[in-house]
């Protein structure tokens, strides 16, 4: 063949004659190239998979596919030097162009029994899939931090707050390990999200197949996949992972958020909880006095990014054909990455923060004990040791709540005999606690040990939970190691094909 | 007690003084009371549930327990006549009262051990757990319905189409178990949902659990429930289980929406492909020709709809305090349920739709073989016979393809003697395939038999697809059938415990 | 004509023969209809209108239009009695068969010129424009609040936050006018939205208009409309206006929001700034102590649903055909007027809300003269006096601060002595500040007095500010007044145009 | 004051005496600093605005300020050189350092009177100002390029669609001029948007303003704002702006998808109506007859882009302090110049594509006389010749359409004995329409040159529109115009500030 037939492929246009319109390339072919390249490693995996099993399938004679394996690895070492990509087209023509240039017109094989929209497919689901591990990796690690963070305060008794009211004591470490377990869930969800991208979309061609005798399977294990994406037009249209794995990052940063809300409102003068580490922190320009919590702030703001990320890939996908188009192959996945570095970053901001945090103990077991948030235990001795009903007793309470207000009182000046006189005018009858069984009561110590219920905030519950949660922490981490170690496998099991090759020819 | 202690339980506000404001009724406590009435039936479980491990646990005697388990019969019967709830509260309190007002002050002892965070916490989960099993239900019915309808048109070829342009033939059914390919990993995400859903909240009470000695796990089996929530934070924190649920019915109906739009455009004068059936059409008030697929058109609206439901729950939780609020509590669920009733529908109403479906087979057979889209396998046949690169043969075609349209003729007028013409002209050799070869290589049904691979439209990787997927949707049925079976369970262990408790007092 | 021809409009189905499927009836139909029937009123108004124009234009001799607006008249009267409307066609088609029952065949006159597509399109319209006015009406009440709030609390100083943090001395009025200011665009984007809605569809027919020679100027001022939305096409497919009126109401949302998460953080035990009215709060089912400011959580909530609705609007339009269809016509619109309803809602209980918030006025203006936010104004008066550049200033000020922090110490403890130590290490400088100027400096109430500049806390700059707002807020009034004016003017016209016609046959 | 004084400021951070941890460096502070180095430009302007203010109010020296602006525009040139900027710091405080490094610690001066969080939320207000004259500028092309298509093709009839059925004839620029109709109301949104962008939020300092005599009204002037927004607290605690321009891209692109959905399908095979130029294709990799219109199908996806992107901004807000933070002025605006970037890259596209379409006018005139969406026009040609009711005239219309349809008919087999035939079976009567009115009703052509009424096809009311539509669109031109005038004086009256300072001193 002669050296001019490589030229049409310099700019594949095919059937068309007019090149691009230049505003065209400066709004989509251009950028999609730069975004695109930033994957051309995994299209690299894909050609080296898909062109050994042409070998085996002898598809393609053994020599031709050994050139074409050494020509790739010359592409990918940058060969030939200096020739930027032609903004044109795309990332894979561009490549093939080059091979072409490198290793002659038998470059245009290596695209048989395939399409660019089996490849592409194929080349987002790997680097979804890496990204996953990569923020599930960095959900474990957080978890980590907060399951260290809750051992160290699992004896701080702090007031729990509902609707940002005190509520009941409760520790630090029970409300770190809340957090913790929601985030488990979370990890649970990336993983599922893992197993539905996991899935090789390579021999659909462009959507019905192909009638070359290739073999799917092989190709799917040579990249680690879990599993062949079965039929071929799905295999193109789908793109309900991408609605997942966003969708499952949404939901890790709102987790996110609202412990970055319960933060920022801590380390107010007013709560003064908590000390924000330094490094976590800015001044203002003018206000000499400032410590602002600011990678808080980002961290929910990011949440309400990720979410409008999240929200973008089901948004592209509506009303779309089921099939293969720009929109599916294309725009549906331009957000997601920017997702997944902006969920790992909090992450990692997160699992520096937590460990760093100053709690001031001594203040919040303060404000426990001084506030009101115990009196929900004196209900219940009302009702264990009276047998009133506990509405009953609610309402006493309630009562005696007021007359302490009114006398801007504070939970101190409860006493037994105040206690009755309430009762009396509440319900006819005095209730007669004694006065150790009142202090108990409203001991926030007290209050948190004797909930050992489980998943309550006693110290024994509390440190069976952190213990659980471990478990299930190493068994996410086991898992994602096993994830590695496939990926792993396959690379090598890539390399060893490719050097028996090699030898061979 | 005398009578006069239930007078404040009948509008309960506790240490609050005045009532609520007309305007906070008329916009919050009256529509959230008759939103929340619609799950009456699962606060009932919940009571029953609770109050019977009161008695097993011994924290209210059996006497008692059993009074309020019949107090709570009458409730659910209807007494007392004729009193409408109180708007100014909510359900739970208005229950409460009544209870309070048929067994008198011993009502108020149902509420030991826990608090309205939990119990609505716990009703919610069970709603949204018996919605997640209907709505896959109704998928698994769609899938039935779309693989009924792919097996009867198994070798019906069309042009399959990529960027709304001809690609290459495929069949019906082909496309069709792309559908329910994709629908199937829907309902493993359904199912995903399900199991985060099915998590207890009961005895997390306020936030911090509880002193009385409750016992969570058995409240849990009594309703039917996978586990318990382990950390009570978390569990009257937690909404992830919503943000999901949202997720999974979005991913669906985009599903559902791409799927409509498909049928949208081949049911146009145009396209021709399908007759909408009647009874899923609407005509013009004023064009008496019209018949409109209004029914697609509301599908692919609704899963907007459904995106924006969706999109709403992590939105709302956004930047909450991880604890209880009535963001949390409240607002995050607001519209959940209409997004399952949508998603439902649309589910019910494709499933009668789809097997209804006219196909125009012989048109659609007819344009399959009248357009260009066999050509990629007269560029294989190229490649296969004369082992020329692949990116060569397509040019060679590609600029056939040109000649042909210049005379605005069809693929019919492809010949041996015009590809060598064309074949000179690009690659300077002659190709002489046989007429035959050409021939086969440009049948829509040959190009269509020739594709046996792995999930291809080839006859039999067709019926093999077909009877996979039957294996899959039967899975999933069982597995729905399980999770019923337990509910079940749950309810006659429930009702067997009440009988006994009440024989016994 | 003979009696047998109603026959078919009793369910409208034209050319199409079978019933509209029972399950599209369920999930399409039947819903719409209930729906759709809350705007009955706008359809009587535009038929009305309608059938006005046809008897001045002559298309319909008078008669025959008296007849039919008799026929209107008994029909919004609710004849005839007792029948159901039939739920598997629309209202409009509902409305022409018992119009058709009323007055014969003649009932079928009344669609001339027209189609369902205009007629649904105006009427949208016309309830979109009337929530429109009601939304504004409440947020120029809450301005009013807000305003009257703030003249009250014209000095009350409190700590400005930025980040949650203690930034600088404000007033509790300007944080207020801060806050109306920002309504005050609302209200023009409210304005802004209406204008776009106020153009009338009516004569756009199904897309194209009519051959008829109707005078849609006509019809479109006797139903008060600003404009005839001219060509036909866009007409029927135009929904802009519902994104702008769905993205204004999101907008005003995400501003109370705000307040509200402000709100809810002072009425903390810990900030203790506010107290919430308790008409605007509940307390807990087991929390005797509890009283927790519900209100501003379900405004906050719900600003996220707000948003969520919103979204949906462009979603549902986005890759429709720029046409009619039921994504158009019906599915854009299903989740705007709870979007109103919801805003209109928290803008009421908001305008009650605010004048009846306590403020603690003693306790907020300790705390601004306790913590540091008076620091920059040290600052400045070390800029201001000693020509320090700001940046030296600023180090000085912040090393100081952390001076006195070491020690534990408050903003009382700085004096001249320690700032010219600090000041020494510094820049090997001391300042030689008086003790008056120092003392100044750090008074908060001096701090405001001494922002007179535009738009600042001083009391003559916060005066004047209230006053400009009220003259806006004044100019929104008078226009609000003069477009429910011109809706009554039509209103009239339409009536009187109906009495002469009515009298002359 | 000596030279260690700077040290501080090179990396400042106040009283902080820990360095920003790494990890908030890597995912906060730099890319931070390197997206905010885009607007460097702004702060140039804002500085030299504030300095001359500085100036003009005496509370710096001249000489000071000559010194400093001189210092700013060696800044602004790039001096000092090669110093990276401090990934630590945000832009500002970097700025600040070099100032101070090349002229010493006076450029700790500029900063009197002001703060980060004015200065930030003015430079946001000119780069978001900037986009929407863009944006504008690029949508009145997009305009002008569909009137003039429209002008082109105002007589080439097609089928118009409604539910993508045929519905009645219109022409292309009916078509076009419904969707430029649509674009002139998205002119007048990005003008609002433009009016409450365009307001200076200098002077606010850190939310309470300053007690420095500052001139904000001058500020104001110098960078050619409209307004002061005048509440301090708003100024810095506002961005409603973000949300109505994020609101107005997203309704624009709503627009744009809609018109690329309509092009998409008649550029297909079936459909054929136009012919997309070969410059905004692209073909396939391996199907040589693909001609794909790639460019539509990526507006379609970045109109989901943009609306996602729109919904970011509240969804950042909702929630937030009513003042400033990193969510308010950070987060708020990140995604906001990628939708301006994205639409404004759209509108350019389309701008040339659509001048660039081949209409395919006799085959779409084919289809208009073929089909039956003229038969509305014979209904009212029976309402008008025989004073029938419009319901029965339909009714036997759509009886005839049913007969024709049996019988494999089409549009041509209408005949006045066929109507009659019908005539008789639904109403019992014949209508002895004459053969000349029947084929007139039915011709395309006749039937849109009938439709003269206001804004419908008709050639005279659409060569009105199309003026109309110029005139509007002039109209928006020359306020654009002037905007860009202002600019460009407030510009020149600084230049001219600066030079009369410099000369001075």
């Amino acid at each position: 063949m002669e050296q001019g037939m490589t030229q049409p492929a310099v700019r594949f246009r095919g059937r068309l004659k007019k090149r691009v319109h230049p505003v065209v390339v400066a709004h989509i072919t251009q950028p999609y190239l730069a975004a695109g390249s930033k994957l051309a490693e995994y299209h690299y995996e894909v050609h080296d998979a898909h062109v050994l099993m042409l070998a085996e399938r002898e598809l393609l004679d053994k020599g031709s596919c050994a050139t074409l394996l050494r020509g790739l690895a010359r592409l990918r070492a940058g060969e030939p030097d200096g020739t930027p990509f032609d903004p044109e087209t795309d990332l894979y023509m561009n490549m093939e162009s080059r091979l072409i240039a490198l290793v002659g017109d038998l470059g245009g094989m290596m695209h048989i029994g395939r399409s660019r929209n089996d490849l592409y497919a194929t080349v987002t689901r790997m680097a979804v899939r890496a990204e996953l591990l990569c923020v599930l990796e960095a959900t474990l690690g957080l978890i980590g931090a907060a399951l260290g963070a809750a051992a160290k305060q699992a004896s701080t008794t702090m007031p729990g707050y509902t609707h940002w009211q005190h509520a009941q004591p409760v520790t630090v470490g029970h409300y770190l390990t809340g957090v913790s377990q929601s985030l488990l869930r979370d990890a649970d969800r990336l993983r599922a999200a893992y197993i539905h991208t996991d899935e090789c979309a390579m021999g659909a061609a462009a959507l019905s197949g192909t009638s070359f005798a290739i073999d799917r399977q092989r190709v799917s294990a040579l990249l680690g996949f879990g599993a062949v994406l079965e039929n071929t037009y799905d295999a193109v249209a789908a793109r309900d992972y991408l609605v997942e794995a966003g969708a499952s990052l949404a939901n890790l940063m709102v987790t996110l958020s609202r412990l970055c809300e319960d933060l920022t409102i801590w380390s107010t003068q007013e709560f003064g909880m908590i000390d924000i580490p330094e490094e976590f922190a800015i001044t203002s320009s003018i206000m000499p006095q400032k410590k602002n919590p600011f990678v808080l702030e980002h961290v929910k703001g990011r949440a309400a990014q990720v979410i409008a990320a999240a929200t973008a890939v089901p948004t592209v996908l509506k009303g779309t054909s089921f099939s293969h188009s720009r929109e599916v192959g294309g725009e549906s996945a331009a957000g997601i990455f920017g997702a997944f570095a902006l969920t790992h970053g909090c992450l990692a901001m997160m699992a520096e923060l937590l460990p760093a945090l100053k709690f001031n103990t001594e203040l919040m077991d303060r404000r426990a004990a001084e506030s009101f948030c115990t009196v929900t235990d004196l209900v219940d001795l009302i009702v264990r040791r009276k047998r009133l009903p506990f509405r009953t007793a609610h309402h006493i309470v309630a009562e005696l709540v007021n007359a302490v207000h009114e006398q801007s009182g504070t939970v101190k000046d409860i006493t037994p005999t105040l206690i009755d006189r309430i009762a009396r005018s509440v319900c006819g009858q005095e209730l007669d606690l004694s006065p150790s069984d009142v202090r108990d009561a409203l001991d926030p110590r007290r209050n948190v040990a004797a909930r050992e219920i489980f998943g309550g905030p006693g110290p024994q519950a509390l440190q069976a939970m952190i213990s659980r949660q471990h478990s299930r922490r190493d068994e996410y981490q086991r898992w994602l190691a096993s994830r590695r170690a496939a990926l792993e496998s396959a690379r090598a099991e890539r390399a060893a094909a490719r050097d028996t090759l090699l030898a061979q020819s």
